[in-house]
Formats: C-alpha cells, sequence, structure tokens
C-alpha cells in the first residue's frame, strides 16, 4: 500500500459514513461549479433584459470556469466577510475583461448566490440519492413479489407473533421507501427555488426589471420561482430537512429489520457480500445494513440543527444561515449514504425460506398466507408493477 | 386566591408554554374521546360487512362514552401491558350487554386503535393550530398592507443596510406564515390515515372482508386510507413532524424579529399588551413573542425524537412505537402554542412609523420604497387578499 | 370503571412514560412549593443580615404555604408578565400582614425564584431517580455474582462470536449505570446552585450585603452557591442536562440488551411481570424492557434543546430562559421513568442458563469463562460490594 | 487566483465552520497517526508482559509510519468489513517481517483500536481547542479589569433596565466560559479511556495477562484506564458530548451579546477586523460573532445523535458505534471553531465606553457601579488573576 491518495480518494471513514455518488455531489467542486452557474446565469438573465451588455455576459460565462478557480485561496479568503461568495467575485472580475467586470454579480447579494447555488447542490444530489432509494426500493419490490407466499412469523416487541409471509414484510419495506421518496421528489421538483433579492431582498437595484429576475433565473437555473426573496424566510430548507429526516427514518427501519433478520438465532436472510471481523475471521456481519443505519443515524440531529437555524434576523441572520451549510451537506450526505447501502443490502439480500417457515412448525398458515399475499398484491399494485 | 383548582385549569407553565386550545386538543379527555370513538368505528365498519351483529355495533357506540370511563384507572392500568388500549377494551367489554362483548375491538390490536386515534387527535388539533397561524398570517397581511409605503431601515447581520419598508417586513413573515400553513394543512388533509392491520398486519382476523375495512374505516372517521398497515412504516409521522417542525421554525422567525424591533433602542414595535417585570415595573416587556419564541423552541428536538423514533423493529416496534406519544403530543401542543402567541403578538402590534422613519435621516427613499412596495403587492396578491 | 379521577392521579399515558416518583417531584405542585421556600428562605437571610425586620420574615413563612394558594389561577395570570412569580409575588404580598407586604421578594427578580426553585426541584427529582438508579444497577449487580461463571454466546453486530457469560453481561450493564449514577450525583451535589442577583444581577438593591447574600441563601436551601448571577451563563443547566442525557443513554443500552435477550429466537431471559397483547393473549411481552428504551428515547432530543437555549442575550434572554421549563421538566421525567422501568425490569429479571448454555453446543468454553469471570469480580470489587 | 489547492489546503467553507486547529487534529491524518500508535502500543505492552517477541514489538513500531499508509485505499477498503481498522492491520502486517505479522493487533478487535484511537484524537484535539477558549476567556477577564466601572445599561427581555458596567457583562461572559473549560478539561483528564477487550471484551486471548494490559496500555497513550472494556457502555462518550455541547452554549452566549452590542442602533462594541459585504462595501460585520454563533449552533443536534447512539447491542452494536465517528470529529470541530472564532472575537473587541455611558443619560449609576465592580472583583479573583 503507497501514499497515493488522490485529491477525490475517500477519507478514512468516507466509503462508510459518505458512502456513494452523493458525496461528491455536494462537495466542494460541486458547490463551486454551482456558484459560478449561479453568477453566469444572473449575468445571462441581466443581458436578457438589456441591465448588462450582452458581451459582459458572454465574457462571465467565458471566465467562469471552476478549473480556474482556486478552492484552498477561496476557502481562505471566505473567512473575511464570512461567505466564499465575495472572493469568488472578486476572482471572477479579475478573469473578465476590465469592461465586464462591473457586470459581474451585479445588485446581488451574496446570499443569492450562496442559497441558489445550495438549492442547485441539493437538486442535484437528489438526483443519485432518489436513484438509490428507488434502487432500493426496486429490490424490495422483487422481494416482496418473489417471496409473496414464503411464510414467516411475524414478530412484536421482537416476540414471534401470528404468521405472515416474507413478501408481506418486504411490501412493508417498499411502502415506507416509496412514500419516503415521493416525498423527496415532491421538495425537489416544487419547492428548491432560486434567491435574488439584492442586499434587503428588494430587488431595489434592478430598478423596473427586478420583478421579472428571479422567474427568468430560475427558469435558466431549472430551479423553482419564489415570489418574493426568502433571506431569512427558510420553510424550503425546513421541508427540505423534513423530507430528508423521513427518508433517512424509513431506509433505518428497514436495515434494522435486515440486521435483525440477520441474527445468528433467526438467520432468515443473509447479505450478500457480508463483512469480515478483524478478530472473528468466520464471522459474516451485515455490514451493509449496519452502515445504513448508522448513515441513517445522523440524520434527526441534523435536521434539528438546520430546523433550530430558521429563526433568522431581519434581512438576514447574524449566524443562523451560516449554520446551514454543514448540516445541509451533511443530511445530504448521511441520507445518500443511507440510500446506497440499503441499496446494496437488498439487492444482494439471501432469503432462507426453510429456515423462516421451520419457526412455523406444522401449523396450517394457509388463511394467513393468504392475507399477507393479498396485501402484498396491494401494494405492487399501487406501485403500478404488478 | 384561593384553592380552587379545577381539572381544566392551567399548570403554572401552560398558559405559557402551552398556551391556546390545542393544549386540551391533545389532552388526556380528547384521547380517550378518540379511542373510543375508533373502537365505536371499528364496530360500525364490521357491522356494515356482516362481520359482527348491527346490535352489537350499536350496544358498543351506545356504552363508549367518555364520561364513563376513569382516565385515571385506565392510565394505572395501562402499564401493564404498555399501552392503554387492552384496559379500555375490557372496560368496554364490560360495558355493553354480554352478547356484544365478543364485537368489541374483535380481529384489532392495540396498535390499530392507539395509531387510529393519534391521527384524529393530531387532526383535530391542527384545526386550532391551522386557526391561529392563519390569524397570525392575516395579521401580518394587515400590517403588509398598512405599512407598505413606510420606510424603514433594512437590517443584515444585526447592521443597518439599505431601506425597506415595514410592510415589506410584515409581506416576508406573511409569506413564511402561510408557506408553513400550507405545508401543514397538506399534511393534514392527505397524510393522516387510519391504521388498521390487526395483530401483524395482514387483516387476516378479518377473513376476506379484511382489504376492505381500512378504507371504510377512513371514510367514517374522516382520516386518509393507507393501502397497507403503517405498524412500523412512520413515514406518516415523519412528514407530520417535519411539518410542524417547520412551522415553529416560520413561527420563530417573526416572534424574534419583533423582539429586535422591540428592543429599547430601535422600538419601532412595541405589542400591544406587553408584559411587566417584577423587580422593574415600569418596563414593557414582549411577552407574547418572548413566549412565541419558547414555544417555537421546543419544537426541533422532538421533531429529532420522532425522527428517531421511525427506526422499528418487524411488525411493531420494542420501545420506538411508545416512544413517539410524549414527543407528538408535545409538538402539537408548542407549535399550538407558539401560533397562538404570536396572533396575539401581531394583531396587537403598534408600528411606531415615525421612529422607523427616522432613522433614515433625510436621505431620498423613494427607490428603494418603491421596490419594496411592489413585491408587497405581489405577495397579496398571491394571497389572493389585495 | 367509574369516573372518579382525582388531581394526582396519572394521565392515560404517564404510568408508561412518565413513570414513578420523578413525575410528581417536578409536578406543579413541587414547583409552587419551591417557589414559596425560595421566597421564604429569601426573607430569612434578609432578616439575618437586617435588610428586614425578623417579623417580616416570619409572617412570609407563616403565610407561603401551597395549600393557599391556587395554582390555576397562577397559571393564569403568568402569562401576563411571562412567569409566574409576578402573580405569586402578588398573591403573597396579600396574605401577609400590610407591614410585611414591602418585604415579600425584596431586591429580587423573577428570574431568582424561578431559577432557585428550578435548581430545588432538579435536587428534590434527583434523589428519586438515583435511588432507582441504584436499584436498577443492585440488581445488575445481583445478576453478575449470580451467573458470574454462567456461559452464554458473545454478540456483536448481532452475531454470535466468542463465549462470555450472563454475569459478564450483567456487569457491563452494572458499569454503565455506576458511571451514570456517579456523574449524576456530582452535578446535584456540587452544581446546582440558587440565583440571586436582582434586576440585572449586580445585587444593587440589598446595598453592601448583597454579595453575602446567595451563600446566605445556598446554605438555608441546601444548594451550591454561585459566585456570580448566572441568569445567562447557562453553564449549570448544560451539566445537568448532558448527564440526565447520558444517564438516558447507559439505561437505554441495558433495556435494548433485554428486549434482545429476551427475543423469542433467544429467550435467554424473560421479564418477571412480563406484558399481554390485546391481540394475542398468550404473548409475554418484555414490557418494563420495552418501556425504557421508549422513556430513554426521549432524552436526546430534549438534552438537544436545553443546550440550543444556553445562548441567551444580555442579562436576560428574550425566549431562550422560558425555553427551558419544559425541557427540563420532562427530561427529569423521562429519565425518572427508564430508570423506574429499568429498576422493575432487571429486578425481576429470569434467567434461563440452559438456555444460554445450549447454544454453545459442546465446545470447551472454560478458558472463556474464566477471563469473563476475573472481569465481573473486577467490577463488582471496583464497586465496593463483593 | 490558480488552482493550486495542496491536501491541506481548506474547502470553501472550512474557514469558517472548521476554523482553527482542531480541524486538522480530527483530520484522516491525525486518525491514521493515532490507529498506528495504538497498534504500536499494543504491541509494545505484550511485548511487556512477555506475550510477543520484544523484537516484533519493534518492528511493528518502526513500520508504524504514517507516511507509508495510503489514506484513500484505507477508507475504499474500510467499507468491506466496516471499520478501516481491517485493511490496516493488513497492510501493517505486510509491512513488517513475516515473523512479526502474527503479533500485530494480536488478540484485539477492530473496536479496541478504533475506539482507543477516537480517545486519543479526542485528547489531542481538546489541546487546541481548550487553548482557544482560555483565549477567549482571557480576553474577557482583560475586558473585566479594564472596564470594572464603565457603565452601560443592563438589558433583560432586549428592553434596557437597571445600569451595570461593562466589565460586569465580560465577567459574567468569563465566568459561563471558565466553568464549560474546566468541566471539559475534567472530561478529557480523566474520562478519557482506552479500550481494550478483545473480540467480546474479555481478555481472554491474552490469558492470565489479559486484565493488567489496558492499564498498561493506559499509561503508555497518557489515556485513562477502564476497569472494564466499554465497547457498549458509552458512558464515557455521552460525557465527552455533553461536555462539548455546553462548551458551545457557552460560547454562544457570549456571541450572540457581541452581535447584539454591536447592532447599529446599540454601537457599544466593535470588532477589530470586521468583515466586508459584496453589496454593501460600507457596512462593517461582527463576522467573528457571526461566525461563532454558527458553529456553536452546529453542538445541540451532535451531542443529540452521540447521546442516542448510547443504545448499543450487547457486545458491539449493529450500528450505533459507526453512528459516533461522524459527530464526534463534527462536534470536536465545530466547538473548536467556535472557540477560535470567539477568541478573535474578543481579542480585537473595541469597547466605546462614551457610546455605553450615554444611554444612561445623567442618571446617578454610582450604587450601581459600584454593586457591578464587586462582583466584576470577585469573579477574577476566584480566578486567581486579579
Amino acid at each position: 500500500m503507497r501514499p497515493s491518495s488522490s485529491a477525490s480518494d475517500p477519507g478514512l471513514f468516507d466509503e462508510i459514513l459518505a458512502r456513494g455518488p452523493v458525496r461528491t455531489a455536494v462537495g466542494d467542486r460541486s458547490w463551486l461549479t454551482a456558484l459560478l452557474e449561479v453568477e453566469v446565469a444572473l449575468a445571462r438573465v441581466q443581458a436578457d433584459v438589456g441591465l448588462i451588455a450582452p458581451d459582459a455576459a458572454a465574457a462571465i460565462a467565458a471566465a467562469a470556469h471552476p478549473d480556474r478557480f482556486d478552492i484552498g485561496a477561496l476557502g481562505r479568503a471566505a473567512a473575511g466577510p464570512g461567505n466564499p461568495v465575495l472572493p469568488l467575485v472578486e476572482a471572477l472580475r479579475a478573469a473578465v475583461p476590465a469592461a465586464a467586470a462591473g457586470s459581474v454579480h451585479k445588485g446581488a447579494t451574496s446570499q443569492d448566490v450562496v442559497d441558489t447555488a445550495a438549492m442547485l447542490v441539493a437538486h442535484r444530489a437528489l438526483g443519485p440519492l432518489l436513484a438509490d432509494l428507488a434502487g432500493a426500493a426496486d429490490a424490495a419490490a422483487g422481494l416482496a413479489r418473489r417471496y409473496r407466499d414464503a411464510p414467516m412469523a411475524g414478530r412484536t416487541l421482537l416476540q414471534r407473533a401470528e404468521p405472515v409471509t416474507i413478501g408481506f414484510t418486504a411490501a412493508g419495506w417498499l411502502a415506507g421507501l416509496d412514500e419516503a421518496a415521493g416525498l423527496l421528489a415532491g421538495v425537489r421538483d416544487t419547492r428548491l427555488a432560486v434567491q435574488l433579492g439584492g442586499s434587503v431582498g428588494t430587488l431595489a437595484a434592478y430598478g423596473d426589471d427586478g420583478p421579472a429576475l428571479p422567474g427568468r433565473l430560475a427558469e435558466r437555473l431549472g430551479l423553482a420561482a419564489a415570489p418574493l426573496p426568502w433571506h431569512t424566510n427558510r420553510v424550503r430548507i425546513g421541508e427540505l430537512a423534513g423530507a430528508l429526516g423521513t427518508a433517512a427514518g424509513a431506509i433505518g427501519k428497514v436495515a434494522r429489520d435486515v440486521t435483525l433478520l440477520a441474527q445468528s438465532e433467526v438467520a432468515e436472510v443473509a447479505e450478500g457480500r457480508p463483512g469480515r471481523s478483524s478478530a472473528m475471521p468466520h464471522k459474516r456481519n451485515p455490514v451493509a445494513a449496519v452502515s445504513a443505519i448508522a448513515c441513517a443515524a445522523q440524520a434527526p440531529g441534523l435536521v434539528a440543527t438546520l430546523l433550530t437555524a430558521m429563526v433568522q434576523e431581519y434581512g438576514r441572520a447574524a449566524g443562523a444561515w451560516h449554520a446551514e451549510w454543514r448540516p445541509l451537506r451533511e443530511l445530504l450526505t448521511a441520507v445518500g449514504a443511507a440510500a446506497a447501502w440499503l441499496r446494496d443490502c437488498l439487492t444482494g439480500l439471501r432469503v432462507d425460506e426453510a429456515a423462516a417457515a421451520a419457526k412455523l412448525g406444522d401449523a396450517d398458515v394457509t388463511a394467513h398466507v393468504r392475507a399477507a399475499a393479498r396485501l402484498v398484491d396491494l401494494v405492487l399494485a399501487d406501485r403500478g408493477r404488478p
């Protein structure tokens, strides 16, 4: 093993707690890209309505390539004003012809750019996150279909109860995952909006063209429009946080069941690629489910941090806004990682029908199986993929 | 002052931290009523499909009056099985003719009844909660209209910035409150569902009539139907929690602004009924806003508790389900109280236009006022009440 | 069952989620008593140094009986000033001879009285809480001793691993409970301090006698003294919250293990008084452990709320102080209930040595048992009760 | 600005939300170093008691240099077993002579190494964290001394109240910071313990030498010893989390006061290096205080996550242990950053005595100043630096 880590290498714990594509989607490079895209789009829409020269907008677009900016230097300079936009704007102004410099970031405030970039980053991170969630749900659907009639013990309060089927258990997982995905997709599609208001939110710097700009910006960036700047109205952030936290709960529930069903004493499922142990090489740990639980467990505290930060002063908060940046990134990462792990877990899940059936002894379970199976059908039909 | 407290009297802190109608709506009497309604509705729908005799359902309905049950005794007996349904069912069976006893709670599990009752309680608590939120929003709309053109300093990071108008500030409050109310109303109207599954969720005990019962129950109780029992799929609870937490944030933001604007050094607003101080009788504390902040501050931790509790084992959780009862009640109460306080606060808010204008000196603020005012119009128009 | 609830009756969920003596210790009556004790002690110490007449102090002490005050009326009046002290002071002034009225609450501010009463309430609630925690620890110690050499499977990641002993498992529980109890007792004995500062914390109203009063008050009330008023320095609250949250975690861990060991498929322990099920009368649910988990799960969110509330403005916070009252009470109640449940659970725990041993088959476990047993001895010796 | 970021460069937000030396102290390189130190110390103590050959221990020590290991590769391989120790052990075995390979990690389990390394990392991170906290406290002490007699308005509920002094306000800050630092230092010095137990915690693999090893390991590593392995007894983690959360609250309180005192309408303090604004170049934002608030706001949610994770199954948790890694690192980073910002803020704080005095008008404040000043003296004397 040689010391050859590159910038995109994971840290020691990243492939466990920040697994999957979301880590990169919310990384610094993605953020820088998004910040630049917002500045470019801002210039474009101003050129469209005649507030700046088309040439200036073109020059800004040409200059705004993330490779031309030094994240470390921007990060160091960000501490001065308290956010990375001011140094980025200065660097962008230095990178365009002098005549275009004044058109960079014109009329905007730092929060316009950070907030809009945050929404872009979130929107893009939710793509792979929802794909992994859908992958996990599809796997659950597959299990529900395949084991529709395979009897297993129902269990309540960890005590054995009346029979259900393996497919019925999987259908319950499926329902939760689909509901959570629907909620998240709804927030993504309708609530992630551009932010544009200028220094105090009135769009005053844009004169009569002001009110038209947010809508145009939204169209360019593929985000929703907001009737009013939301610099200190953080309902959108709260909704996103709530939906992510709910998705984490839905994922954690499934992963918890897998760890329980994989217990040595239950042994009705096993992961396809179980983990090894340093002290006990023979062990087969349900690492994917365990890791999904660990990732999902990050969410509630992060949601609480974001909800607490909704109490923002006046037109721009003295701390609460800045307090959002870390937990928003971490929350997307954690839920994304949980979804990626769960997809792995369910996709490769091995089911031991015989072991499940054996626990029921000789009892006639026909009626129970029939009852369970018809609910499986209902859930699968409801999903539109019978 | 005499020692004459009645059962409905508030505790020492209730009129501050549990103010308003939600406290009663989530109280033990409301819960008992809801639990009984669920048992009655369950009997009715079974009678409708012929699973029990119509007479039995009628007898159950006749017996199920909350006055006939002793909350204290039920509470004491609840510790045995770990929930209050089993003793309630025993009491209800004792209260009906012997022939009907077997029809009480037939085929259901305790969680069916507790969960459905919880949704009923939440649904009913959200009525007055949303009314208070709407009252606060209406008051904000009134301020937005009235002070549409009244200049005040914009403020960012607690520093004075470019001018806005008082109405613009109020329009920002209004937008947040309306968005939060819309979110909450959506959850109430579409996501609060009945729970019915029987011991392990398969509806097996109801035979062929099983799958039809949840929908019938939902119709009777005015709740949504769920395609599958959600005993351990708590996405609905997560959504409700997220929406309540978001509403708390939106309320807290407005209340924080009021406390800042009411500062001695700013003095641009004052509450209509300010509080007194035991040490300084001359002081005029913005007690409604302060209390709204305190109530709203309860929410994030409670949301985190509910999201954490989503990780529920198998078909009925060993603790996580029980862990929901307190925070769900507390969260509704806290957000309800925050809404009630904010409504009081904004309804009676006194605005000192001259004090606000004086801070701007002799500067020409015409353009700023115009810009702000046109966004006020937008928000009010968006609301459909110009 | 008749409707005969008295004031001290539990609510529907109280015997589950607010079980045990702490509920009463933090109840309104206890709070009223504590508030009055503070007012009496404040008068006494002022009489001691000659700031008020001894007769006035005696009159105040005579009048300050909780039976003479109406909690409901105080609660309703508390909403005006935003805390219950001002109406209580008015009632107390009305209850003493006119000459003594001016000596009631002299020089103090409402927060002095609420904070000191809160510390008294917490101190007294920690008594039974620590007793229940000690009871649970004693039961764990008993199990550690009794099953010191009884082999059972070790388990990691819910997979069977090398053998341990039942006593070793119990010794692990014991260590956590004892550590948590030590932490909590330390906070109780050294960090619960009186609050006295007057309107802005300078003790100015007491003239030259000011600095001596907090120490005298502390002595009278059996609390710690603070060198400076801590109206907005809430480190003490943070420490108390952290210790309670840690105790909840220690309790939850043990209860979780019990639910796992009580699984139908493991069946190495069973509760002495298991719960019944409404749908499956034959089931034996580990209700005490399940309830302990549910109670312990309340803590993290409440701790977060209290830690968030530490950010308090200037000399008295505009909301964050008020925000402490509910979670402090709830946190004590929840941890107290968790401890009470765990004590019940462990005290009556039935261990099936044969079932535990059977899982190990014919393997020679001598070395493992010896290793485990010697650590059991260490823990028991460390505890001073071999 | 050129794209020249090196591995140690900050990210876009790091100099704001992860400011100061703690970020590096908890970084992957520090973790890798700590993991290797634990493996080396484990070999050394085994050599000391004769369990492995001294040559093997020497070979392990020689090989265990962090430069020789590839963090990215370890991180990728960590996903297999679910933690980075197994691949690290394999790499270390490959790096030593074949004869020594079997002595690497002998008798230990992955959690022994991760937990002990976590405690080392935390111990070392607390050094600079406490230094920054002390720096902030020293600055507060300097303000308390210098402005001991400088009158300013007391303020409660954001309303002007009786006079205090600027030094009195600073003394309140000082008291909170010192208390929090004392709490944290106590946890660091007595509660950060080594972890050693082997696969199921019994130290069985070490035979008769087992019980002596943890103490020897503790001595070598400068950590505390634990009487029993604490694999699933996380009271130590809970205590550390609680102390860090409390420190965050103490810091946040001071920073909040600074932002309030720096308001345009109050203007009694200003930061030495205020931040600029992209939209309003003339503004002077209190960026250090604002950032300290943002950093401190991260803590409560992270504490809640760590407390929730205390509920760990059996001898090694299925997810809850893994769930600690991220929030422990983040919590240290956030509180470290908050302390670094507050030190900057208070060290450079400019006080406008005249502005503060002017608010009091012509009132005679002698008695108030005297009362405040004597409490300042008390706090400074209590600190031992008059």
